[in-house]
């Protein structure tokens, strides 16, 4: 017999009885029965239940076994009565009457426990990680996790790419976020860096021929903790593929993602591939953000036409000066009572909104302070316009065209939650295509890239030479599910010549671009192939699936919100002896004190 | 038609014939016939000769395309006429008429080669390391690397392992190798390290509940470059299971690395699980190392009686002194001449042997400086044991007990290459088991750990309370493929008691047990399965599989000797404005000139 386990905790069934078998597990739970003592062994597969009663030999050792140790129990598989049968529990037909006991460990009191759903305050949890992660539902979330990685990366394979390692120690990249730097022992002075992302790295796989590369990578950022933010490292599906256009980059990884969320989504509905492809501009005008939530089902209109030059003279005088009205509606509102609007109004102000206009369509006809000012003829307008009927209400945004747009999109959220309409049960994916290349810097009047300038403006170097640069669109593209943005990604820019153009428009002299991008620009003048990719957040993917809204629930040891690790203390202090090794000295910030304004 | 490929560069077949494909690939080769312009186009997948001649409208475009510019062709694929047919090629049946071309990208003129077998300078391959990678036998490396760690994965994964990510910012460790440190932002004059190992996590996952765990892990160490070991970071496959014996985890390894080696070994012949087990002590004795090459069929013999109280003086002497003799046999070795010896002779004297006494065993009797003064009866005795015969020669190592051992060792493979009788084509498996607990450092005539302090003691408490320390064995075992060691492995001691007394005969004081280990010990003070594991490199892996000596050709972007990143330009140095966030000073290396012996 083996010397800790014949059966995992999970396979004791009916089929067993009258064998002799042998666990290994903590102790999850005690009972004492009057004499008869139960114990549930636990497991990573499950939980058994192990029966003694005190005449038996090793009921002294059972009942002195505090919750968590951890016991090897050789006993016979015995049927429970029925009235005794668990039915919550996968081996509750049965049990073990414990024959011999062998403690392998004993556990002290416990700081926090494990059985139960009591909860524990965070850095506790941390600091007692061990534990916590033997709790049920962070234990699975692991579980989770780890199943979900396997699973990304067979169907990766399975569409034809390969996983490639790229470096974890490189250089420091001046754009971004901010960098964790290593100090070189070889080099005095000098610094590499954590990646912030392989971008540079899978960009340059493309040119060395690789064709369809993916990495589940660890990527840094030394940026402040977020609920949806780790502190420190964070892991993305990070893949990239040659002689494509963006279609071919959907195509790829829509069955991936989709296949995943089916695989583990327990039943919630998955938007079939292919994905609902979304404009920029229709996102920022029907959903007020570049992130559509498309579990919600209102839709916003351009409405400035019913408001320009009519009775309602706020908005058109707004209008004259440059502002859009959008409208969201709320369906079946009108019943609400007056201070459900109040209350709305009152949030918008605190948003930083002037206000939020509405109409209420009663049966007796449209209510309100602006259906009171506004043309009879422009308000069924609008109702017309959005397909309203009795019951329904609308609400308003008028301001200069991103604000109104990025407020309405506030209140189509608010409309969302408040009415109740959201659909529950689904992964709703879309993609937002069609991002501008560059925007205008209202402050500086100075052209501007609006997100990546590595993307491949879309018309190539025609574009650039010929349109209004407001007006070209990017090969650049966001992976949205339930608004909640999993990645961007595009269709690169591997065209030195109109990399050289496209930033010229955005104000940068060709010497200014070698200076910084000196090492993509040589790699792409020794034939680089047309490629794009993307790198959609594995994290957030598993905080959707296991419906956790802290990433730090999907992380097996995650630092605190201070970036600290309590379980192994770090970050901590070092000998002296490595920073000499290391040619740096601490130079501790200096606090100002009075009369002494002088810093480090 | 899609804009870039109907067809990689291998898809190209007699069963196309007459279709209009388009490919899109490197010029990897031109060659001019007379009018006639052959092009092979590369790409990832394969080769396709395009042809063209020049009478076509697309002949002056191709003509002017530089080697290893990228260029989309489309065109009909044509048979090649039987005597044009290139066997050596994949698509060698057949070639592309070019009918069209477009330039996805033009090449400079390129600093190293990627076509032909010219060799490079190293700096020079890794500062064009995108060029580099193109070439077919480390493109063809990457991929084998990709496919292998792939096949690790299911591997794994099909034996019931979890992958699951452990942290790579966390806490210095004070022992084992020199750590890479990361200054905390938020933690003046504290910093993070990365892991040498996820050697604590991966035991703390145990004590978590989780079973059977693996990880392909980035390690880091900041060692100096070697061959076989790549500065910065490397890979090893990290597993660990619990309530598993030693035998546990043979039997959960063996078949991923035998069907690893199975699958890419091009039909090279591997051992067969369950691979020979070869405890410490024999190891040592029959192969001189503790890292057995199996290819090698010479084995060592201990023939200290042969020569105690006999008539080679030197030996005999030595023997009393407390030396032993080493016999290591030398098949075939008799028709060798003189030169041969001596040079043997010399080589043992440069590796600081006194020097290599040997006995031929010619067809008229033994012969030799040892032979004219040793006993015939003891000569003989040697030869029986060591089932020598005429034509056969024997060596002889004769020290004290570890460094005789040693340099048999050496010997058994000099003479191994020298006899040519190493086996080739095959890859031969073996564990080293049973190694000792502690050793005695002769120098301190203190007892010490051997190797792994947290390995558990076979025998557990009682051994250790009643055994002789020196007797002690570990359940720690190493994995070896050819000589080369993949990696070490224990069951660890995961109970805090025995922990104590195992340091305590290491001449550890309890208090410093708890405040060099505490992280640990406290995880094991609240319910820990016996647990176990080990963690097969897998750069060796691939280095093996790859037939590559040099490690830096199995990873796509090493760095260099001096640890550099020449494509990346890392480290390098960074802004004062970083510097100053992470609360560091760079303190340069002080020269020590002249009348001047202070140091920073």
């Amino acid at each position: 017999m083996h010397r800790y386990r014949t059966h995992t905790c999970a396979q004791a069934s009916p089929a067993l009885v009258g064998e002799t078998v042998r666990l290994s597990g903590w102790v999850h739970r005690k009972r004492d029965h009057g004499g008869l003592l139960f114990i549930d062994l636990r497991d990573h597969y499950g939980i058994t239940q192990v029966v003694c009663d005190s005449a038996d030999p090793v009921f002294p050792t059972l009942e002195s076994a505090r919750v968590e140790s951890v016991l090897t129990v050789t006993g016979e598989v015995v049927a429970r009565t029925p009235e005794t049968v668990n039915p919550t529990l996968a081996t509750g037909a049965v049990e073990v009457r414990a024959r011999a006991v062998e403690v392998q460990s004993t556990a002290e009191v416990l700081p926090i426990l494990v059985a139960g759903d009591q909860e524990f305050p965070e850095d506790m949890r941390l600091t007692y990680r061990f534990l916590d992660l033997r709790r049920e539902k962070v234990h699975a979330n692991m579980v989770l996790r780890s199943k979900v990685i396997s699973s990304l990366r067979r169907r990766m394979t399975d569409q034809g790419f390969l996983e490639y390692q790229t470096p974890i120690l490189t250089a420091s990249s001046p754009e971004g976020a901010r960098d964790f730097l290593v100090p070189s022992r070889l080099h005095p002075g000098k610094f590499y860096a954590l990646p912030q992302a392989p971008q540079q790295f899978k960009q340059l796989l493309m040119v060395s021929g690789f064709d369809r590369y993916f990495q589940v990578a660890p990527c840094f950022r030394d940026e402040d903790s977020r609920a949806d933010r780790s502190p420190g490292e964070f892991y993305q599906l990070d893949f990239e593929m040659s002689f494509v256009t963006q279609e071919d980059v959907f195509a790829a990884i829509e069955p991936v993602l989709a296949g995943v969320f089916e695989e583990f989504g327990q039943g919630r509905e998955v938007t079939p591939p292919p994905f609902p492809r979304i404009p920029y501009d229709q996102a920022m005008l029907e959903f007020g953000s570049d992130k559509p939530d498309l579990r919600n089902p209102l839709r916003i209109a351009d409405v400035t036409e019913a408001f320009a030059g009519g009775g309602f003279g706020l908005f058109a005088r707004q209008i004259e000066a440059g502002a859009v009205v959008r409208a969201i509606p709320a369906p079946g509102a009108a019943g609400r009572p007056r201070g459900w609007y109040d209350k709305l109004n009152e949030w918008a102000r605190e948003s930083g909104a002037g206000g939020l206009g509405y109409v209420v369509f009663e049966e007796a006809g449209p209510k309100g302070p602006i259906a009171k000012n506004l043309q009879a003829d422009r308000v069924e307008a609008i109702r017309a316009q959005m397909n309203l009927k009795a019951g329904d209400a609308v609400f308003f945004a008028c301001d200069k065209m991103l604000k109104a747009a990025k407020f309405a999109g506030q209140v189509r959220e608010r409309l969302c939650d408040d009415l109740g309409l959201r659909e529950t049960g689904v992964f709703r994916f879309c993609w937002t295509i069609d991002f501008p290349m560059y925007e205008l810097n209202e402050d500086t009047g100075q052209i501007e890239f609006s997100h990546n300038p590595f993307s491949m403006p879309q018309g190539e170097m025609e574009a650039l030479e010929t349109m209004d640069p407001l007006a070209i669109k990017a090969y650049q593209y966001d992976i949205v599910c339930n608004g909640i943005e999993l990645s961007s990604g595009a269709i690169r820019n591997h065209r030195p010549d109109i990399m050289y153009k496209a930033f010229e428009i955005a104000g940068y002299p060709r010497e200014e671009v070698e200076a910084r991008f000196g090492g993509m620009l040589r790699a792409f003048k020794f034939g680089a192939p047309p490629h794009g990719g993307s790198a959609p957040g594995i994290d957030r993917i598993v905080m959707l699936l296991a419906d956790e809204p802290n990433i730090r629930e999907v992380i097996l040891f995650p630092m605190n919100g201070q970036a600290q690790d309590l379980l192994m203390q770090a970050p901590n202090t070092v000998s002296d002896k490595q920073l000499k090794e290391l040619h740096i000295r601490v130079a501790p910030p200096v606090k100002a004190v009075s009369g002494d304004r002088s810093s480090s």
